[in-house]
């Protein structure tokens, strides 16, 4: 709470808390608060190692009822605070009392860095399976304990952000209703105005072939299906990347894997949007009901084929753009559905419209 | 690991472990893989409230060695293993050794059913702060418990499928990478089929103004800008709401409250970009550069005017979208991004050609 204080009521709170909670809050308030060390608790238990197990319970059993809070492993420390050792408190009430720590303790302890940022800590929990981690700093010496319960909310509120990131909104920093209304409001515009920018460059490409249009308006009738359709398949490609950066499923060695396997996925989600386009426009009558057959076929087919570009442009679009932000140490969740659904559209167009006049050339053009 | 295996080879499984294991096992088999009951573990230290600190201690010692797993607190048993109490590790070393666990032990315990989902376990932890939680049948029986370290990775998989359905792709069972190329095409290929049948509805919808286009086909070329606004919006809206009702911040019953505070929103954000419309019309003069200034104005407050129902539009559909879903007992995050853009692509074409009517006839129609 200190710590989301302005610094100038700090000193304020700080001299409500007694002599010893004042010196370990203070110690914590030298840490970032997404840091493991801003997260950590330094009231673990400290044993040595030559205790024998009875002493240590015993010492624990003292420690405990004046100011331990949480127990769950005790770490054997040498005189300089160095973390050698641990023995979970399991093992401890369960070996013989007279057995010396050295000979109890595992030396090969799962440890954070104190500068951890804690999504790398998340990660750590999930492959270590422990309940809580020791944090050690650049020396090696142990400064305190962080649980997996903080974790869970550390991964919960990331994976709120992740989301909120998707679906084009800057993270908010509070809950929902909590947020106030002008806050909400810049959040969402800003992403808002910069996809309208945009998608100016859509009218701008549908500018140019504005005469063909004129010339044969059933052309612009497909517009919305075909870069809806690279926008779905955009949007897909990039939730499914971005999530799997995010938990560490993927890294960034792996894009050339991610992009055959999007190249073939694209080819073949296009191949059956394609199909389907290609049905829908020859075998279903246009809504004004006439003129139209003979070319149904040649339109048919632009139809089709763009629908197979435009959906493996989303996908390689969609699976490729994180990647690429990742590699230029951006958030990869900065490609929103909305993002890349606004590149592809105005490619989109391109694409349609230039086989447009390749196959339509001559007859309906 | 059981629990995932067909039913045929469970029979095998079960035959390689020991007796008590066995019966262990086979006792959580009855439950559900994501119910409280099947992520419990039923190895938790028991003592009866007769026992006095000393006695505890030594009696969790012996069992510790013997069988126990995992030990944070210890749970307070009657004869008929109904719970009566707890008392953390950290109390029972602190207490002085000869009090009775009667006087120790709380009786205010926080439990879940055995039949809890794992989403309202998850909360229940995020709530309560401990470490585990006892597990209890509906005679208050105590089952087992479940331990924190279990729920990061539930919260973690859980908002992963939410992000997944969010980019409108069904959830994966195994990670991006390890889901066979035909299983990732089918998970994306029926959402991508349902939306682009939905979009087929957008060529109806142009298709009934294709003669209007055909005399001015300056109007097609403002189509994907109003749509994708539209979409965009919503997007932002449903994610928003969907990930506020996956974490509980969100109930059913506030859907009034959140209905007038998108009102408000979306017709702040739909007045910014009509604006930007209008503005980008009358002042940019189009790719031709001739002819249609006359008319400029006009275009600019048909089109600016539509983003402004489009923009609404999109962010109540989108913000109402997954109230609705839930109020069905179906899963607000099929609410996504795609979905909600595909229903405001229709209702945005008609909006705008409508309007586009009522400006324009007499002039550019």
């Amino acid at each position: 709470m200190i710590q989301l204080a302005p610094s100038e009521q700090r000193e304020g709170m700080l001299a409500l808390l007694d002599d010893t909670t004042r010196r370990e809050v203070t110690a914590l308030l030298a840490y970032a608060e997404d840091d493991a060390g801003g997260l950590m608790n330094t009231r673990f238990a400290r044993v040595r190692s030559d205790m024998t197990v009875d002493e240590a319970i015993r010492y624990l059993r003292r420690q405990i009822s004046e100011q331990l809070e949480l127990i769950y492993y005790a770490y054997v420390l040498d005189r300089d605070q160095v973390l050698l050792g641990v023995v979970s408190f399991r093992e401890l009430l369960g070996a013989p009392g007279t057995k010396q720590l050295r000979e109890l303790m595992h030396t090969d302890v799962v440890k954070a860095a104190d500068d951890m940022d804690q999504e790398a800590l998340s990660r750590l929990f999930a492959e270590s399976d422990l309940i809580a981690l020791p944090i050690v700093d650049a020396a090696g010496r142990m400064k305190g304990i962080v649980t997996v319960d903080d974790i869970v909310d550390v991964v919960q509120e990331e994976a709120t952000e992740d989301i909120q990131k998707i679906g084009a909104v800057e993270a908010l920093d509070a809950p929902y209703m909590q947020t106030a209304f002008f806050d909400l409001f810049k959040k969402r515009a800003g992403w808002l105005t910069v996809l309208f920018v945009g998608e100016t460059f859509t009218v701008v490409a549908m500018g140019r072939f504005e005469d063909e249009i004129q010339r044969a308006a059933i052309l612009s009738v497909f517009v919305p299906l075909i870069i809806s359709s690279g926008g779905n398949s955009g949007s897909q490609a990039s939730t499914l990347i971005v999530r799997a950066i995010g938990i560490g499923e993927l890294r960034l060695r792996d894009w050339w894997r991610v992009f055959w396997r999007e190249l073939l996925m694209g080819c073949a989600l296009g191949g059956l949007l394609g199909l389907m386009g290609l049905l829908r426009v020859v075998y279903w009558p246009s809504s004004d009901g006439e003129g139209d057959t003979d070319h149904a076929v040649l339109v048919g087919a632009t139809v089709g084929f763009s629908l197979l570009g435009v959906v493996l442009w989303g996908t390689l679009a969609g699976s490729m753009l994180p990647f690429l932000l990742k590699r230029f140490r951006l958030d990869p969740a900065t490609a929103s559905a909305p993002l890349v659904a606004t590149l592809v559209d105005v490619t989109g167009l391109l694409l349609y419209f230039t086989l447009a006049l390749a196959l339509l050339s001559g007859t309906l053009l």
